[in-house]
């Protein structure tokens, strides 16, 4: 996840120290393996498609140091897989003695594409500063040289800015120090024949094994931070394999913690200094704490926790009251925004009010655990939200949900209305068909959150064979085009699609798009 | 200096454990002062000529914590001196949190004009890693940012690759830790009135303090490195200001104790990392060890260092005896190289026959001081050498010498034959006259190295108001054009000449340059 700006200077927040203590005792250990570069290769490349820029392999790894390099000379590693953690190396000098200090470049890539864009081209609007390239004087060799930065990436490719006439550079024992807070040795594999679902299954382990650090991180490579609306997707993941309950409590007294002095939870939190809460704001993000702590209570119940965060959650829920008017329809407001995809191409009001109700039944069901005296009223809300959705959103006639005062079709209100359960099964499966006659092939969305989000409709609507279908389509075309780990962003009919008009700074192992593993398990297994 | 490439990797060492413990002893004190920025400044630039590049002053430095600094911004701090040493700002965010990180370039400059240039546009033969300039990425402010390497400027522009739109960068409290082996505080000044030749003098003094750190850099803001060539001329000035004899002392050590196993000195010793001797091997530069250690020996004498260092200042001699044939005529062989100059545009065999008796008789006056018996046949050499000069080099009718098969004038010929005291007062008076009115003003030369020579000789021929109107002529013009200190390269026809291609690898502060304060304590005090 990453969202285009909010600055919001003036907000205040709490910062409950009882509760910071308690994320910190939830601290993980981290998983630290030494993973050495496997091949050295080079780039094919057709710049005018991302599947055309692929590697090829050109020697072992350990040929390496019979390079003896110079001014301009360059060299791609390829670890062999997904990397997140530091890279270290031996550098030594061969000829005539150092007369200059030893001058390099080293970029990261976590796909081939990002190689061959020139660093000094980005301009986008996303930080220049996410791109992987860091540039080094050595005035003395040899070394064992370790950057003390982490970076996410298979391929490390070393371009040597000078030596000198009289001296050349020598590499080896090119390593990178992994880092994980999850335990690879607990997953347990996916129980199918199909070669093609195996393969999304263990790309999803993989993506979310780089995210779990000392946080759930959205991406290891660019934002590297806690987000509510990835955390949800996550956590679900993770009770299906690592099974880390402790980081999504950690995660969870940290957005709890830190909640601006109007009660709201920020919609990511910043742990890597210091805790501080963004002041980024997001509508079914805030939403989410009550659905990420009823899937934790779900999934293992903890009296502590449910304690300490159920009056977090329900303040959420009062603060978005005042967006429910009293025929029950979800106004949102322009200053808390609603998020449901990047794209806003859509009217999302009707995605809103399925959230809001979708939400509301967890709060619901937390509410019945803690014996909270306003279960009644949750109750009496429930059923007008429910009511205005059936009667003034949905379209009986077309058996599909409109969105907006121009009653927009789109498939993120069908979509939500089905997760949310507002009808019956029937309904519900005969919504997706529609879906899928009127609405697919999906047009426009271009996040794995989105797509989860259709295929789990898919599945709750009980049409397994489509949902599969789709998934196939979309994770397994990233496996087509050489996705190690999934993508924050794809649009499987643009395959060069950057949200932020380069490769460079997009993230392709990111956490919200590792669900298919969560998908699987849940559904097929 | 620096000297275009010899590679000769089949060269074996000495290294002689005994004497590099002396060096060891004589490793200098360094003394270390905290510098500030003094003011904001920008480029007022003319690219066509070195002249019209200036610095205009916008701010004091203390003003640098006002500015929010962001995507593409830039600022130049001028510390108003040359600084040697390592340099450290603090460095903090404003705005919301810190969602990216900060990237960011920093370029010392020792001149205005090296800005100018952009590094990646740099192609020529001398290494590109000399550019000092350094990208970094910092993922968590504030920071009290120390750049670890040691940097030779007066100028430092920062440049932001990129914050991200949420925040800013401020920067504040930029220093300088400079340093160098020598004490300041003993230094006596010019005993003069005439201001252009006060200002001549203490350039100077600031040149010599520059490069005078673990041993006597030929530049510190590249080589870096202990030139036999360079050493002659810092340790007669040294002499004259500072007085560190030890440092001397220490050089000379290094020198001794790394000869190859045919005798020979190096050109340079690398003493950065470990002790090693270039493979560069230069005639006249392998003879001044003889040089600098009677220098020594005369201005302090010390008998052990007498005793370990004379019989390696007599291999000097011995090696290169074969190159004197049975008349007296040195042939020099081009595998063991004649400096004298950058410039090979003219024939330099007289000036080896001037150099050769130059050494010849400093060795003479070592050989007495330690009673070698090889005195007389010294003194027979000596006699041979100068009847060959006197009778088949000098021209007494042009009253000049001429070089090579082509009976070349140059002014190198004219300069080492005077500086040897090859002819008697008049006659070297006499062709110096003759060297002014033929070959006046001098063309080719860019190198302060040869004009000390020229200046010397003039002096030495007791052409005092000649002397110091070419002091004024070169060293002044330097100072007109902003030299806080000397240039390894200045042709006054050509200010903008780089022999490297570009301005930003040239050396502002370079040892040979130094030397104005030794002529004018010599010659005027």
């Amino acid at each position: 996840m990453s969202f285009k700006f909010q600055i919001n200077n003036d907000v205040t927040f709490n910062h409950n120290e009882k509760l910071l203590q308690k994320a910190d005792q939830y601290k993980p250990q981290i998983y630290r393996t030494e993973v050495d570069a496997k091949k050295l290769v080079s780039i094919i490349e057709d710049t005018t498609k991302l599947e055309k820029v692929g590697v090829k392999v050109v020697e072992n790894a350990d040929k390496l140091s019979q390079q003896q390099m110079a001014r301009n000379d360059s060299v791609i590693l390829d670890f062999g897989q997904h990397c997140v953690g530091k890279f270290s190396i031996h550098i030594e000098h061969v000829g005539s003695p150092m007369d200059a200090p030893l001058s390099f470049k080293i970029k990261f890539a976590e796909m081939p594409n990002e190689l061959v864009h020139n660093s000094n081209e980005y301009n986008g609007w996303l930080s220049k500063s996410w791109i992987q390239e860091e540039t080094t004087h050595l005035d003395r060799l040899p070394v064992n040289f370790n950057l003390p930065r982490r970076y996410s990436f298979r391929y490390v490719q070393i371009t040597i800015i000078d030596t000198s006439p009289k001296w050349h550079v020598k590499f080896s024992n090119a390593k990178a120090i992994v880092q994980s807070s999850a335990d690879s040795t607990i997953v347990s594999p996916l129980n199918t024949n199909d070669s093609k679902l195996k393969a999304i299954y263990n790309v999803g382990i993989t993506t979310l094994h780089d995210c779990m650090q000392d946080v759930f991180e959205d991406g290891p490579k660019r934002d590297r931070r806690l987000w509510l609306g990835d955390l949800r997707l996550q956590a679900l993941t993770n009770y299906a394999t690592f099974n880390n309950t402790s980081l999504v409590k950690r995660c969870l007294y940290l957005f709890g913690a830190m909640t601006s002095t109007d009660n709201r939870i920020s919609a990511n939190v910043f742990t890597d200094q210091e805790y501080v809460p963004d002041d980024t704001f997001m509508y079914d993000y805030s939403l989410f704490f009550i659905s990420v702590l009823d899937d934790l209570e779900r999934h293992e119940f903890d009296q502590t926790v449910l304690d300490d965060l159920y009056p977090i959650a329900k303040h959420q829920w009062q603060y978005m009251l005042p967006f429910i008017n009293t025929e029950g329809r979800v106004i949102p407001d322009e200053n808390y925004t609603v998020f449901v995809d990047w794209s806003n191409e859509f009217d999302k009001t009707t995605s809103a009010q399925a959230i809001t109700i979708y939400a509301l039944k967890q709060l619901i069901h937390l509410a019945k655990l803690v014996n909270d005296p306003s279960l009644t009223e949750y109750k009496t809300t429930l059923t007008l939200l429910e009511n205005y959705a059936k009667t003034k959103l949905y379209d009986a006639k077309q058996k599909l949900f409109v969105s907006g005062g121009n009653k927009e079709l789109n498939i993120s209100s069908q979509v939500w209305m089905v997760l949310a359960h507002v009808m019956n099964d029937d309904t519900n499966q005969q919504i997706m068909i529609n879906a899928i006659k009127k609405l697919f092939p999906v047009k426009g969305i271009a996040t794995p959150y989105m797509y989860h989000h259709i295929i789990q409709a898919l599945f709750e609507a009980n049409l397994k064979d489509e949902a599969i279908k789709l998934m196939k389509n979309y994770w397994g075309k990233m496996i087509d085009l050489g996705a190690d780990t999934y993508w924050e962003a794809f649009d499987p009919d643009n395959p060069n699609y950057s949200p932020y008009g380069s490769p460079i700074v997009n993230s392709y192992c990111h956490a919200w798009s590792c669900t298919p593993v969560y998908l699987l398990q849940k559904y097929l297994n």
